[in-house]
């Protein structure tokens, strides 16, 4: 498969215009004072099944050209995206959704139609899907390591840079790299001097040192919340990487946590794990970014809440009024 | 205090204009298929302290001509709008928080300069209150029963109502009546035929009560997770709510906790408890809304989220990678 350029960035933009949500750009006094920068985040968490994976899903969805079935290996958003482009489309999406499967998840995509295969044995969930791609002759869409997808995720970037065109800095989470390397096309096909870094939990390593190594090194027995970080860079994001990042900002699981809160509560948005560890370089002022206008991606929102609102109900005052 | 009208409103917004953030105003077509109505959210949790209660005291603050000091008792939300309100106009705020205060709350006071009192029997608040107004000639401002208050409130349905101009329906939550007595000003100075309902707790209903007997019925012994809705009604915003309430929407405290987890999940939202209560009667379909264009203000996002984010960090794996 060719590598993705940013006119196929461009194109995957036309393609979801008024299917895609064109999210908001929030800014935040207090991002700002604590980090010593302009700080522009680019809020996916309000996308389509609440994370930036719908873009890439739904371009590559719509450019297998092909009616068949489309098949996909995901327990998290991209199985989400996929689903609900998939009935964008007028197409049947199969998930193979390995254990542990999040339930809200799993609801979420048989409510857009998807059909729900979760392998006996995770560690066969590979084998697993080739086989019902194959039965199916479905087309696989990876989650990542697709020029389409990738051109999708570079959609968010392009409006960001559209709405505030003056950025220097750009953030993003890096797990198999397919946000981070549309990032980079689009960042540099819009304007070459923005800086795009790359932030990785440091439980969870492999970007950094496949892109010091260039060559895959594969992510082993990973340690982060961040589980949207957990996998491996590919054969597709790891050349666009190694070409387009200015660097990489490296996040301990405290940090991750830390910065979570103070989106919460200081800028009253829900994001998740990853989403976190882009905007924690901010909050401990890293040097190269003082000063600086920086756009963050905010990958999504899609975070188990069940802990919290089943305290909130056991905490409720048993009803007494009367009406 | 006379009362307030449609012109103190507008001239409201004039003095908020470059102050007060003009929050965004928020959809979602899953709020929109749940409810079988089209929703718009004003996101008043996006406004400087977390809340509406910026405007209020702003256009308060402000209206008071002379640069004594101001003196204003709360624990919650107002206190942080008087407090950020006081240091943008030069003036000094003191603030009486009676226990239980939430450590939060009473540290972003004090960031915004403000100084807190915490009188030792929370019993006593009003005769200390009454008491540092002698001491320091200063200016009282009520949470609610202010004219200039209540006009600064009005000032979220005006904005909402500029950019969504045919809503046939508002809904926001009521504790003593300043939110909704403003927002009812706003709307029927633009639109006679809006209709403004007001959404209260079942295990706080005195604004219902006081309404019906068209007398300040007291608020005893609240019981809701709602904490800005357990104040009875006042002078100034009983008569305006009698005269512009087109009726009440009465919500149980399990239905705030399913509409609170309903915006953080579905639309990425932190909101609180107060705001749910004016989502919950979308979520249960109340045929008065069903299929209309329907405006609700989001009071606030201050929460209190230590429990989640507590966990969180007890779950982080330990460290244990290499840099």
């Amino acid at each position: 498969m060719a590598l993705p350029t940013f006119h196929d960035v461009e194109r995957a933009a036309a393609r979801l215009k008024g299917v895609a949500r064109e999210t908001p750009v929030q800014t935040s006094r207090q991002l700002d004072g604590y980090s010593h920068a302009s700080v522009f985040l680019k809020c996916e968490n309000f996308q389509r099944v609440g994370a930036f994976k719908f873009r890439g899903a739904y371009n590559a969805v719509t450019q297998r050209s092909s009616s068949q079935p489309v098949v996909a290996l995901s327990s998290g958003n991209h199985a989400q995206g996929i689903a609900l482009a998939c009935r964008l489309s007028g197409k049947v999406a199969h998930l193979v959704m390995p254990e542990p499967v999040n339930p809200i998840k799993r609801a979420a995509v048989q409510e857009y139609g998807g059909i729900v295969h979760v392998p006996a044995d995770p560690r066969d969930a590979e084998l697993f899907s080739r086989d019902l791609v194959r039965e199916l002759q479905g087309e696989w869409i990876e989650a990542f390591n697709d020029a389409d997808v990738i051109a999708g995720q570079g959609t968010a970037a392009l409006e960001l840079l559209g709405h505030v065109p003056d950025l220097e800095i750009l953030l993003g989470p890096i797990g198999g790299g397919g946000l981070l390397s549309g990032t980079c096309l689009a960042a540099h096909g819009i304007n070459p001097r923005v800086r795009v870094f790359a932030c990785e939990p440091a439980g969870a390593l492999d970007a950094l040192y496949s892109i010091r190594e260039n060559r895959i090194v594969p992510q082993e027995r990973p340690q982060t919340i961040a589980e949207g970080l957990r996998t491996s860079v590919g054969t597709l994001t790891l050349p666009v990487l190694r070409d387009h990042l200015a660097g990489f900002f490296v996040v301990e699981e405290e940090e991750i946590v830390a910065a979570m809160r103070f989106v919460y509560e200081r800028m009253k948005l829900v994001i998740e794990p990853a989403s976190a560890v882009a905007v924690a370089p901010l909050l401990r002022r890293e040097p190269a970014l003082r000063g600086k206008r920086v756009g963050v991606i905010i990958s999504g929102g899609n975070v188990d809440l069940s802990q919290y609102f089943d305290g909130l109900s056991s905490a409720c005052p048993p009803f007494s009024g009367e009406r």
